[in-house]
């Protein structure tokens, strides 16, 4: 990507991880004409399959990150364990969107807590839990269940365990994961509203959606969140704006919200990167989230966040035991002739993310049968 | 893309000739989550830069063709000067979609205008033209200005000249190409309609579009053709259905028109793949016309083909005599947060294609005016 001079006529964009997020993030790259390099654990990894600029190497390790970051003019990313120290490394080489200081608020769940009650965010009650008896004198203000957060990571592919009883408790207590006791919310529903802010601090903002989650993992978006009153919809668009500039976020900020019985919003989870909760803006906005990071990292004017339809619903593709995943499309798509179907090219396994569908309309109702048939067929073959 | 037991999970779709035809099909083929390759002159060719598969070689060698179509179910194509010779033996070897006696139609002018007459559809009148006698006698049917045309490929970059003299026919006589000569017809304007059609002979077609030609080069397009009657829209919709069938298509046709001055329509060309006179489907279509192609050319049940919005226009970003564009972007973003730019990766050269811009809304007269002006300062920075 560089002319005779050497100077690069676009600049190239690196994106550490090469998943899903990065393999859309680098469609959308092929429309703005400018460079686009993913840093891949494996060249079977999503983005890897189809991006021309894949570097193979790990991200843990400061050397790859560095000889990655060489070919690139800004480095963004696809997932938040990149290790504090070389990743303060990298920010010394390159510039990394979002910076390191932003990033640590995703990679240490209990300071993000702590920054986010120091700017008077409303969130569920939390203490840390070092012990059994830090759990049970929390669960003494809060009542059970208690909810145990790992402050980075995890065990078992997961990072919070809804704990019923003070042996539940103890039982994730026994792993050697640093935790934290967190407030068991009673809500209504779950919301998520993404923002973009760019280092010239710009901001921009997308409808807030609903996410229903099944099983702990995101099975349907709907956008925008139905029936929800535009002022606690203002007041979550205000919330994403303030906290990507609280935090000097730049590049794009998802934002989890529980929506309580008594009709306020409580921040559950912060992502920096695109996110699942915003995979219905490749039709369902003007400017799709992954066109969206990429003008926000490159320092460009952000694209119209405006919803492009009355509604859309996204609907997640999970792996289920049969793998012929191509030989249901036949059906899904003469079923649906409006269907959007996007596969990430993943190994199917039970239960993993491989795919999302979205569909654009009006009726909400409608549109979740269409979308939820359509997801559920191509994962397991059943009507 | 093949799984232990060498049975490939997903098909993959190879397209020879890696220009931005192929480069847009590529984008649409990572949402389909099916393998895509192309057959690229250059590593530097627009697709070729931002593709996963590549294969460098010579659309016009056999051996390249046949090592390439090695790798791939189907075989489709970004243009249409594969020779024939060569094309008669791939077809032999691999499932090639459109067809060679289809894809004939857009290699000899001639035999497409004989077909058409044939098939009774309106076009403009023509004659086989070996010598100025030839010319001069379909002058006197028609009279003055003359179109010549080349049976195929032509000279100077360019196929078709409108000859206002036998003096003008005379110079374009003198090249050893082979001509024929056409009616130069007084239109009210261009239209043009674009169907795909599977080998299970379904078929679907677009709205039809206007086309604004600028010194012979599509300019804008408008989607759909502003004030066109809707007796004339199924018309010319129905017509391309037709031909789609008629000459056995599998793929997209795209169909270009006059829209005579007093209501008729004559088809001028045919090409047998994604057109510029379709880029406005990205956004603009529930289907892109690109990942139409693809899922004809697979076979699968074809998409909505239903507008997204009331009106679409398209413009086309011509290379200027200052090759940086990506420094343009940050004007153009910020003065037009809902356009949707789309840069070709290619070399910036004085009237060459290398972008286009999309916008969509309500009034035609304002989206050609936003659409127009970043198209034009994009190129040459002039507002």
């Amino acid at each position: 990507m560089t002319d005779e001079a050497g100077k690069r006529p676009v600049p190239v964009v690196g994106m550490v991880g090469a998943g899903q997020l990065a393999r859309m993030t680098g469609q959308a790259a092929i429309s703005l004409g400018i460079g686009f390099r993913v840093l891949a654990g494996s060249p079977s990894d999503s983005a890897a399959q189809v991006c021309a600029g894949v570097t193979i190497g790990d991200y843990t390790s400061q050397a790859d990150l560095l000889a990655f970051a060489a070919g690139c003019d800004v480095v963004t990313f696809d997932h938040e364990h990149v290790p504090g120290g070389p990743l303060a490394t990298l920010e010394q080489a390159v510039a990394i969107r979002p910076g390191a200081s932003a990033l640590g608020y995703t990679q240490d769940k209990l300071a993000m807590r702590e920054r986010l009650t120091g700017l008077g965010v409303p969130c569920p009650r939390y203490a840390p839990a070092a012990s059994l008896a830090d759990v049970t004198a929390f669960a003494g203000r809060t009542g059970w269940p208690v909810v145990l957060k790992a402050v980075s990571g995890g065990y078992d592919g997961r990072g919070v365990w809804v704990c019923p009883s003070p042996a539940a408790a103890a039982e994730v207590l026994a792993h050697p994961v640093s935790l934290f006791a967190e407030e068991h919310i009673g809500f209504d529903r779950e919301l998520a509203v993404l923002a973009a802010r760019s280092p010239h601090r710009q901001g921009a903002v997308y409808p807030v959606v609903q996410t229903i989650q099944r099983d702990g993992i995101c099975a349907e978006v709907l956008a925008p969140a139905p029936c929800l009153p535009p002022s606690r919809a203002m007041q979550a668009q205000r919330l994403a704006l303030e906290l990507a500039a609280e935090l000097d976020v730049t590049g794009l900020l998802a934002v989890e919200l529980f929506e309580t019985a008594g009709g306020g919003l409580l921040v559950n989870e912060l992502a920096m990167r695109p996110h699942n909760s915003g995979h219905w803006t490749i039709e369902g906005a003007v400017t799709s989230q992954f066109e969206q990071h990429l003008r926000a990292v490159l320092d460009l004017p952000l694209g119209a966040s405006a919803a492009a339809a009355p509604q859309a619903v996204m609907a997640n593709v999970l792996g289920g035991a049969d793998p012929g995943v191509y030989a249901r499309y036949t059906h899904v798509m003469a079923a649906d002739p409006g269907l959007k179907v996007h596969l990430y090219g993943k190994e199917v396994r039970p239960g993993r993310k491989i795919g999302h569908v979205t569909v654009l309309g009006e009726n909400v109702d409608e549109l979740r049968v269409r979308a939820g048939r359509a997801a559920r067929y191509l994962a397991t073959g059943e009507d």
